[in-house]
Parts: structure tokens; sequence; C-alpha cells
């Protein structure tokens, strides 16, 4: 069957459904998207827009049943329809076993243990009561085995004081890592085994807030570690015979050692400013992955940073963008709208890409751009 | 208002208005569209649909009468109505009496030559016999004043034998030049005034079937002749007093001089390699131009030539494209299918931009390109 006939179905139609349907339109394929909400970013642009719950084995498989091949652009989907799906012969990728580990961050935990990939130690825990027998492996960070998602389920536990802060479900406690840099490698394995990397991303922490406030390409890191980090993404998906996007972020320790902090088996965050910056997208590029066609070239064209645009604290309703004509009047600032009706305190409302000469003028554009554009309600 | 809830229409649903849409979705703008196919390239991913005839008032006013702000990706359209909604209130750009202007050859030379624009000599013609008596003006090459479109309404005439292969309606015989390359610059102006060119794009032609064959970036010029080409491109939009993008086709002489051939205005075959190759494409400069934002920087980020993906001679039907996974393995090859269902010979079905680290390695990989696909039915 010709890539142009076959239906393609993604489960979730939020902004990265939304940037994967733009490159689709390049090689002319039928995307179809399922989002509980009405509004998602998707409704406007796929080839059909179905209402209903990613988690409700009935409303994925309904979906699913006239679809060639299915993906994914959110963990938190029905893998039991998942794989009903794939016994009826379509194609599902990432495969649903793939998305039941990274679902629980124990089994992904446990996953890198068995496969020796290198990660934070870590023990892991049952209850509230049990965490508290785990005084001697403090500092560490506790993790929500399930749900956890964009900083939620997440609580850095520094003193034995702290134990109370803990989560009361099945989780992991992981030693707090002491990192030099936090990076990440976008990585794509297609049905055949072809395996390639984008160039290693650096993400730039804000050290009052303790959030990623902005990415860029290339990280200013050794040859010799970003050799090892690719090494590393590579075996990553190797192991997990996966096909699709990987996204593997990393901590580079400041002894020099890499440890895969988190991956996510779909398009990411840290790979927006693939779209302008490297020859092909992380988008394509899974799009090429999950259709089993040749892996595109990965080279960075001009260096780039990322600022991802949030909901303004204090606003909630309506999104109003404070600052627009400034922000595009910036030479090399390429603005992404994800048309989310409403914004929130923090709420992923867009992203800014910086393109520049060099990492300086990258670097104050980005500080600019901070500055520029607000979203309010 | 803010830019997101203006209601956008464009007259016309072929690629150009797919690819502004998929440029659209970046600014999270609503495109409505309108065009005669039911099957048109946009018919999937426009905000709204309608099947209409361009050159209809009563279908245009119809369309228009709805929306904020309207433009055009074909210039074979209705300006009466154009007129009239831009009387009630509406931005429409271009400006109808530009679309006017460029419908009719004869009106856009005699533009030329009252605004002292440079350009191949010319005498107008009222019919066949009419055009007979300008042998002495031969060898020219006779051009239909209305109508004619991608290569019709054109013909060489070299000597008075072939005089009989002339236009019987008002047409216009032009000098034949015998340039040394026909080069091409896009231009933009938003309603501010303010006016960015896109760098000088090469057109090589095809030595036998005289069809230009592929482009490229940066044009091998003197840097001379480049500044020449953008004041001569800024010139002439701004001697028309247009806002959107306008493609100005230059010859560039044996002697070195410039001479307008024709323009569009409208975003064009010629910027298709902006998409991946500029720091702005063409497709988002023309809706900053629009919507009266500053202009993107235009600057080319890495060398880019541009393969039309053409239906092949003989095949008539549903298109099959043959090749396509030979063509994704080459490196810094990005397809564009345009989605049209079916293919006629020289029916532009899609393109190729090829992005390379040189000139040389970019024409190796354009004569790959040529010889790997086809589209068939």
């Amino acid at each position: 069957m010709e890539i142009t006939d076959l239906q393609i179905g993604i489960l979730g139609g939020g902004q990265l459904g939304r940037m994967v349907i733009q490159s689709a339109i390049d090689f002319n394929l039928n995307i179809h998207i399922i989002d509980p909400d009405p509004n998602a970013p998707c409704k406007d642009i796929a080839q059909s827009f179905t209402v209903g719950k990613l988690t409700d084995y009935d409303d994925v498989m309904a979906f699913g049943k006239d679809k060639d091949l299915i993906t994914i652009e959110i963990e938190n989907v029905n893998t039991d329809a998942l794989k009903e799906l794939q016994k009826m012969g379509k194609k599902v990728f990432p495969q649903p076993e793939i998305i039941e580990l990274i679902q629980d961050k124990r089994k992904q935990k446990t996953f890198y243990k068995a496969n020796r990939i290198p990660t934070a130690d870590f023990v892991l825990t049952e209850d509230l009561a049990d965490l508290k027998t785990h005084g001697y492996f403090l500092p560490g960070v506790h993790k929500l085995g399930k749900e956890g998602y964009d900083g939620r389920g997440v609580q850095v536990i520094r003193t034995e004081a702290d134990l109370d802060k803990g989560f009361d479900k099945p989780s992991l406690l992981e030693k707090l890592i002491d990192f030099e840099k936090e990076i990440s490698v976008i990585v794509s394995r297609n049905e055949s085994g072809d395996i390639a990397c984008f160039p290693v991303v650096e993400l730039v922490f804000h050290k009052e807030a303790n959030l990623v406030e902005y990415l860029f390409a290339p990280a200013e890191i050794p040859a010799k570690v970003e050799e090892a980090a690719y090494d590393l993404a590579k075996d990553v998906i190797d192991k997990l015979d996966m096909v699709g996007i990987l996204a593997v972020e990393m901590f580079l320790t400041k002894d020099g050692d890499i440890l895969v902090n988190e991956i996510a088996p779909r398009t990411h965050n840290s790979g927006h400013h693939t779209i302008e910056a490297n020859i092909t997208s992380q988008f394509e590029q899974h799009l090429r992955a999950i259709l089993n066609l040749p892996q595109g070239a990965t080279d960075l064209v001009v260096p780039a940073a990322m600022v991802n645009v949030l909901g303004e604290e204090g606003y909630t309703g309506n999104a109003k963008y404070q600052g627009i004509n400034d922000l595009m009047a910036m030479e090399g600032v390429h603005l992404h709208l994800y048309g989310k009706k409403v914004t929130k305190p923090f709420r992923k409302m867009g992203h800014v890409t910086v393109t520049a000469k060099d990492a300086q003028q990258l670097k104050a554009t980005v500080d600019k751009v901070k500055k520029t554009s607000k979203v309010i309600a």
C-alpha cells in the first residue's frame, strides 16, 4: 500500500499531534485524531477528529478499528486496546508494551537496571511507611510510579524531616544527582532497525524555580561526552526494540558520567527546534520511522534555542498574547502558537524557536524573547 | 483585533494555499478557502472549504462577506467582487487594482514603460493581421494579453514565416531576449511600507524542452548584479504600492543588464525552497505582510535547490508516486506532495527541496532527484 493511502490514527490531539500533522501535509498523509477535548489544537487540521477518552478501552477500539497504523502523542492511553488492535493486524508504534513500561516509572527503572543502562540508583517504595525506612538513601527524589506528568508526581526529599512529603502509593526513591548539565538526545528507529540520533540538546534551568528555562543546540559539551550520549540513546532504543521517536533525557554528572533520567516514546519538547534548525524535523522523523521509510539526516544547520511560551501565573481564561508584534520583529524568532483557547498558569501555550549565527547571539535573543511575550487572560 | 481572531479568506485552494495554511498553523490563524475543485489540495486542512468559481462575482462575494481579510493564491479571480468587498471595509491584499493589472500582460508592460521599469521592448498587437505588420520587430515572443498561464498563451516567433503561429486576440509582441541567465527575486511589503527581499534565485533551463528544470539559491551572479536585482524588485513593489508577496522574474542579459520579465502578486514557485532554506519562508512572509506584522529576516541559512515533481508524459489518472523511498533516503531531500488526486502530463504534483553544504553537492543531488522519482497513473 502506498503511504498516501494509509489511514493513520494518533491518540492525542495536542501540540505534538498538531506539529506532526503540519509535517504530514508534506507527504500527503491521512491523519486522524482522537482527544477528549473538543477544542484540542488538532481539531481543525486533522482529516477527522473524534472526541473520546484515551484511557477508555472502547473509545480507543472504536477509533482504531478502521485505521491501518496507530501512534501516540501522549503516554497515558489504554494499552489493552492497542494490544487488541495490534492483534487485528494493525501497526501500533510505539509498541503497546513499551508504552506500558514507560507509563510506570518503577518498571522503567527496573528495565534500565536489568539491561545495564546507567541511571541514578533507586529503591522501590510501596507506600509512605515503606519510604520512611529508606532515610539512609537521602538526599533523593521521590517519583510516583504512575500518572506523574509535567512536574506532578515528583518530590525532592533532602532530609528525613521531608519524608512526609513523599507519596503514599507505589513509587520509587532515586538518588538526587548533583548534575553538571541536563542534556537530551532524540533518537528514532524504523521497523527495519535503522537508527538516527538528533544532535545533543542542552537544557538550561531557572536557578530559583528549578524549571527548564530554555534549551539550546548544539550542547556545549566535549566531543567524547557527545559520542557517549549518542551511544547511550541508541542502546536504549535498541534494547527496547522500539519503533518511532524516543526522547532520552540524561544527566551529565560532575564526574563526567552520563545517566538516563527519563525517556518519552514520542516527539518531545526538547526537539521542537528541529523544525527550523535541522535538516529533518523530529515530527517528520517520527513519520519516517513509523512508516518504515529511511531515517532522515539529522544535522543541525544553524544554532538554535527553544523557549516555551507558558501561561502567565495568575491568569486563567481565554488566552491573549502580549508582545506578539515585538517578538516577530526580532531576527531569527519563530513563533509557534498551539491554538489552545484557555490559558492557565504554566500551561504550554506555544513555543519560540530562535536561530542565530552563534551561541552568543542566540542567548542574547533568548533573553529578549523571555522579556517580550506574555500569555494572559 | 488580535490576529488569531481574524477570519482570513484565500481565493484558490491549490498547493500555494496549502503551504500558506501549513505556515498559518504556527500563528494559529483562521484560514478559509474557496476553490472550484472539490478535491483541491486545501480541502482537508482549511478551517472551512467552499466550492465556488473564483471568476464568479456572486461566488466570491458570498465567500468574502463574512471574512476580515482576503488574499489570493492565483491571479485569475473576479476583481469586481474584491473591489466591492474592499468598499465594505474588508482588507484585500494584494489590492484588486494590482491583480487586474497583472491579469492583463498588455497593461502590465505598459505600466513598466510608464514607470521606467526596465523590461524588454514591445509593441501591442490587436489581432493576427496587426501582428503581421510587425515583421521588422522579430525575433520576438508573442504573448496573449489575458488568461495565459504556465506556458500557455506564449509563442516564440523567430522569422516572418512563423507569424501565423501568433494570437488573433489582443496581445503583445516582445523582443526575444538572448539572456545569460533568468533570475527571480521575491519581495514583500506590509501595509506600513516595510519591504524585504529574499536572496536572488537562479533558474536553470532544460536546453531542449525550454522549461525551467530547477532553481537554486544563492544565484551565481556578481554582487553588483545582485544589488541591482534587489533595487529593481523593491522599485516594482513600491511603484505598485502593493501589500503582500510579489515574485519578480528577471532576465540577466549578456550585456549585464537586468530586465523585468514577469511578475506574480502572490507566493511563487521560485520561493518554495525558502521553507527549508531561509530564516522566514515566503509563506510566512506573505502572512506577515498582509497582517501588517514586521517582515521576517530572509537570509538563506543553507544553499538550496528546488525541483518540481511534474506528472509524467503519457499518464493521466489517479496519481502513483514511484521512487519515493529512494528519494527519502537521499540526504537533504525534502519532499512536498500537494495531495492532487489526478496526474496529467506536466501537472505540478509536488516539489523537492534539496539542501546541501555547497553548490557542487547541491547539483549532484538535484541530478539524482531528477532520475529517481516519477509520477504516473
